[in-house]
């Protein structure tokens, strides 16, 4: 499995700097001060960078949702039973959770995998890929072997390929997984050798005793398991979920196969930045949405120094934060495909003095 | 004039405390986490306010554009000719500016104003509403009398009755006039009693040097005019532009009119500023849009104590932010008209343990 995994790793494409070059040339000549459209501007770039094509215009959109369990929620660290999971995996189905309802307004589909959800039951519509039911809990042991993290990962890189098959050409990510704020945080601990008590936070809303807890555990997971804070599958074995993994999966998937792809919030950030760890190139396919309310979002963004643009101190994951960020990404695109250039306006216009700007 | 603007002033009605007070009972029926899609139902609460529904959809959008020219560009802190204000004015109506193409992607019109351009040519499709071609020159004296500035700010009050009329029911704030970075910072400095050269930046590309007699500019059109820090009107007559007057309009307007109203950048904002110290009310109907390159934008934003949610380096202005924000605020309507409340969750799939969440 890991070296399947890897194959795909190391063939990771670069972007394409011609087309960056070109694109750029043209966002200068349009009828703006150099610059001024900011994030907007780079996004545009970013894309001819993916796709070869100065003029992009992403229009079947696509947010995988990762849903699994998380043994260490048996140390009492979550605010929701364990089965919340799975109702929501339904709920999703049925279109009335968060990110359902927006991607729903902006024209994007969601499709909901089960990569381990602690159910026997399936939901018709849910894509079954379950490794098993629940990771082990953290602060005994690792979640998983290295062999389940390898094939959790593929679950995601094939999800991006199916995805590209079907003619999607923009892809999110997105989870949900009862604990999955408490595994993300113990990677984080571990991969910035930070104390669980400086980055915890209070979950979906969690009291001042369980969020000592909560921390408690967080700091004992990492010393039973002891990663090595430079090997990303080890990471995510030992203390990540097969969410994460699937995840990290879709970042290496997008990459892979030349897609725009958008990271959500906290958990979301986590794999990518796991991804990005396994190929730095990755980043170049890599997207931003918005800056989570969990407290160590921002230590995640500064290890990809990337930036969110969307501050709407959302902390509800299952990808809500994607919808937002296509419309961010389509706009930066208008911009590039329907604004004029100096020379389209003066043809125009016969007016001189628009070359001065 | 003043009396006339006053009436107005006086006559805003209060957002509706027991609309918000069911909005915001019903989010936190929604199946999430209490308060986990943050911004977004803030903004939801705070429609119901103006609109006293719980349930809002603007789906009539517009952009008014306020264009003008300034005196001030005599003394060279312009990085672009005074003509391009109306050659700009122009390209508004071709649709191929940056606002023209963002709003057009939204679904959103623009109406494009001349409240000052320093041009006798009328273009066809611009609505003529000429107080003077362009204001005095701040350096030496007062930009306009108090009576023109009223008759300005009146100008953005039927603006807003006007859009009212023919059904739009979400409103933003747009300008175009070459010079008025100079204008805002010149307000801002008299309001904050600040140096100029802690907040003035270079507008849309001024060499440092150009930079440097900017600053000097503006500490001297302060000095000179010596306006009442607590004086609206006074600060725009003696240091604003035709087009801060009736964006400041657009702003009364809305309140007056129980309408919706998204600032864009640097310029809108303090025509937003403005009208709220006229009167507080006004802050219940106003929405920010994105955090402004300008370096005197978080100035005003703390003034009136409000967050804009989209950081994306821009400093374009024309009303540019305002489409990108209307997709927010839409999305914060979805949230609240299409996500299910626990209640209903349940009626559908008899799952108990969802209300344990």
């Amino acid at each position: 499995m890991e070296e399947t995994l890897l194959n795909y790793v190391r063939n990771i494409p670069e972007a394409d700097r011609d087309a960056k070059e070109s694109a750029k040339k043209r966002l200068d000549n349009l009828i703006k001060p150099p610059g001024s459209l900011g994030k907007l501007e780079d996004i545009a770039v970013k894309l001819a960078g993916i796709t070869g094509e100065i003029k992009n215009d992403p229009q079947k959109k696509c947010i995988l949702v990762m849903c699994s369990d998380n043994g260490v929620v048996d140390e009492g660290i979550a605010s929701a039973p364990q089965e919340i999971t799975f109702a929501m995996m339904g709920n999703f189905i049925k279109g009335v959770t968060g990110v359902a309802v927006l991607a729903k307004k902006n024209g994007a589909d969601i499709k909901v995998y089960d990569v381990g959800v602690n159910s026997d039951e399936a939901i018709p519509g849910v894509i079954a890929r379950k490794i098993r039911k629940s990771t082990s809990n953290i602060k005994l042991g690792p979640a998983m072997s290295r062999d389940e993290a390898a094939s959790a990962i593929l679950i995601g890189i094939d999800a991006v390929r199916d995805a590209k098959q079907e003619g999607y050409d923009l892809i999110g990510s997105g989870e949900m997984g009862i604990g999955n704020t408490t595994t993300t945080t113990a990677i984080l601990s571990a991969l910035t050798n930070t104390p669980a008590a400086e980055i915890t936070g209070k979950g979906a809303g969690l009291n001042d005793e369980a969020h000592m807890k909560k921390i408690a555990v967080i700091d004992e997971a990492v010393r039973v398991n002891a990663p090595d804070a430079k090997d990303s599958l080890g990471l995510i074995s030992k203390l990540g979920g097969f969410d994460i993994a699937a995840m990290t999966g879709i970042f290496l998937g997008a990459a892979y196969h030349r897609l725009p792809v958008v990271a959500d919030g906290y958990i979301s950030i986590a794999s990518a930045c796991l991804a990005v760890m396994m190929n730095p190139t990755v980043k170049d396919y890599l997207f931003l949405s918005h800056v989570s309310e969990e407290p160590g979002y921002l230590m995640y963004a500064e290890l990809l120094g990337l930036e969110a643009p969307l501050n709407l101190n959302m902390r509800l994951g299952e990808g809500s934060g994607c919808p937002l960020m296509f419309e961010v990404i389509s706009s930066a695109c208008t911009v590039m495909n329907n604004m004029a250039t100096f020379d389209e306006a003066l043809a125009e216009t016969g007016e001189e003095y628009l070359s001065k700007i």
